[in-house]
């Protein structure tokens, strides 16, 4: 039994979304059970409508619900203890929810999971990890927003914690890394950039395979399976994909109803129009997920829809199920403790048995 | 008559891809002459074959040309004053050509073109402007990578110099310019960003008109004529729509050939798929333009052939005829002495008509 909380308030349409969404992932994980929270004026009437999702989920009142606009400060001084938001995040902290799921406003539900949560032992800054759609499958691209700007030791930390979110959610055993960079020579990268990929070839972890520098233009090939970044350049990348495949869509979409002749070739290749539909479909890939955080927090797109919001309730599960918070504190631990052992070790080299 | 300077050995291909695409775009506005540096070996006997083009040009031997994988050091070091690459620039310094283009590797061409026309006499950072197509047209986003990192007055340089191109390529009185950011609120921007935000609306320019922060999503959909940003998350853009414009193709292809239905849907409809082939296609906007510099320098893509070659020239073409270079120092110097002067006027209130 999986048991996820939900801020059933949170996007942009509130329960008329998330509680749908949340039927559709219990239809395919029926061990799943779900933790509610929100206005009960709004939500009951919608929950009553699932029956088999009512059964397996408990719901609680909050009077508050953290608005899609206001500022995480704003969010903070009104909704801290006692919002939709805050006690979905508090159910992971307390052990009742294995996870959280919210479709609310990121800057809010990121000051509110690390002032809930905390920063795990060696993490300096949480990361917001993006599943990205490649050529060769899916890649994680992290961070795509949580902090702008990050050290080297930061882009080694979001380097181990990104190739164990990929452990659980593409089951790859020893997943290849690479540090978004630029391509022109010598001006290459910043300082911060070069140093990390130093650190990570030197530390030669068991838990990766780091494979140097890759440029914008792998994103989509899937050239690597975790791609490394700060939150500036991650958030824009990611920004600038979505961005594009929008309007690549929208000159199909004018291109194919120009002519008779182009609207029945169409009609004729319905099919594969669906199919690239399905491979474009931003749904299928939405939650973020909120990595360094002594809990795992998902979240969801607030302009979803339930397929949608399913989706990252589907990402919850996975992550739950394949133990990823585990798998990081074991990684992390592991590095950083084999970090300061091979820095005691170059000190007295006599004494690296312990 | 408009005199463009040509290395004619830069790019993947050299001579065989960059004299027939002079001669395409000679075809297209004939007031165009060249001024062809290389190994008379390579570029004379294909010369040869296009009579007209040969007509309007001039060639002139250099035994050294640049490599396309060259550091930009090395390459200053083998190819100063005899490079065919070195030769071009310097045929703009004298004012033998009035636009210099090469496909020649971008690291060496941007580092002799500042060894050789040096920065103009405000501006302390050349940027690379790139063409955007989007769903309104064009837009112009700098910098895609000269330099990492810029500060608020280098990055508001920027601003001025990419409005002036846009008024010389779009032609549009006023251009709208827009600062790329994240749009996570409160962690929102990098403080140079925010800073060049708030000089240029206080200065208030009669040649551009600034919109304030966009994000990534912004550039497909043209919501500005003018993208500024520094040059790592300007070129991390850059090639992240490029790759994703090619997995959409890819997905695209795949799906169109996968079923008969799909492939006589595909035949019907070929009209259609190649408009878009035609709106999606990169040799259409080829051609970063170098700001900042005592003349103007064109990139082409490395890998174009001439049908891409000859749209760069066109963008040369276009930035002589509409007078880019002037407009350039028009505007920065407007700017730089209102800001001395309004500078002034603060200590001195009485004194600020000269």
């Amino acid at each position: 039994m999986i048991t996820i909380s939900i801020d059933a308030m949170g996007g942009d349409f509130g329960p008329a979304v998330v509680i749908p969404g949340a039927a559709k992932s219990l239809d395919r994980h029926p061990e799943l059970r779900f933790l509610f929270y929100g206005q009960e004026d709004k939500v009951l009437p919608v929950l009553d409508r699932y029956e088999k999702l009512k059964k397996a989920s408990r719901f609680e009142h909050c009077d508050i619900a953290v608005s899609m606009d206001d500022k995480p400060s704003q969010a903070l001084r009104r909704g801290r203890w006692k919002s939709s938001m805050w006690k979905a995040i508090e159910a992971v902290k307390t052990g009742d929810a294995d996870t959280c799921v919210s479709a609310g406003n990121t800057g809010a539900l990121m000051a509110m999971s690390k002032f809930c949560l905390r920063t795990m032992a060696d993490i300096e800054r949480p990361a917001i990890a993006a599943i990205w759609p490649t050529l060769r499958g899916e890649s994680i691209v992290l961070d795509v927003g949580a902090t702008i700007g990050a050290d080297a030791q930061q882009l080694v930390d979001f380097s181990v914690m990104g190739a164990a979110m990929a452990r659980a959610l593409i089951e790859v055993s020893r997943p290849t890394v690479g540090l978004l960079n630029v391509g022109v020579e010598e001006i290459k990268g910043q300082e911060e950039v070069k140093e990390a990929g130093r650190l990570l070839r030197e530390a030669d972890l068991g838990t990766l395979d780091y494979l140097g520098f890759v440029e914008g233009d792998d994103l989509g090939k899937g050239t690597v399976d975790v791609v490394v970044t700060e939150g500036f350049s991650g958030n824009i990348a990611l920004k600038t994909a979505e961005g594009t495949a929008k309007q690549i869509a929208e000159y199909l979409r004018a291109a194919m109803s120009r002519t008779l002749m182009a609207r029945i070739g169409y009609l004729l290749a319905r099919g594969a129009f669906n199919r690239l539909r399905d491979k474009m479909d931003p749904r299928k890939v939405n939650g973020g997920v909120f990595l360094g955080l002594n809990g795992i927090v998902i979240k969801s797109h607030g302009g979803t829809d339930d397929e949608g919001f399913a989706a990252a309730i589907d990402v919850g599960y996975d992550m739950v199920r394949n133990s990823l918070l585990e798998k990081i504190e074991t990684d992390l631990q592991n590095f950083h403790g084999r970090r300061a052992r091979g820095g005691a070790s170059s000190d007295a080299p006599g004494q690296t048995s312990g």
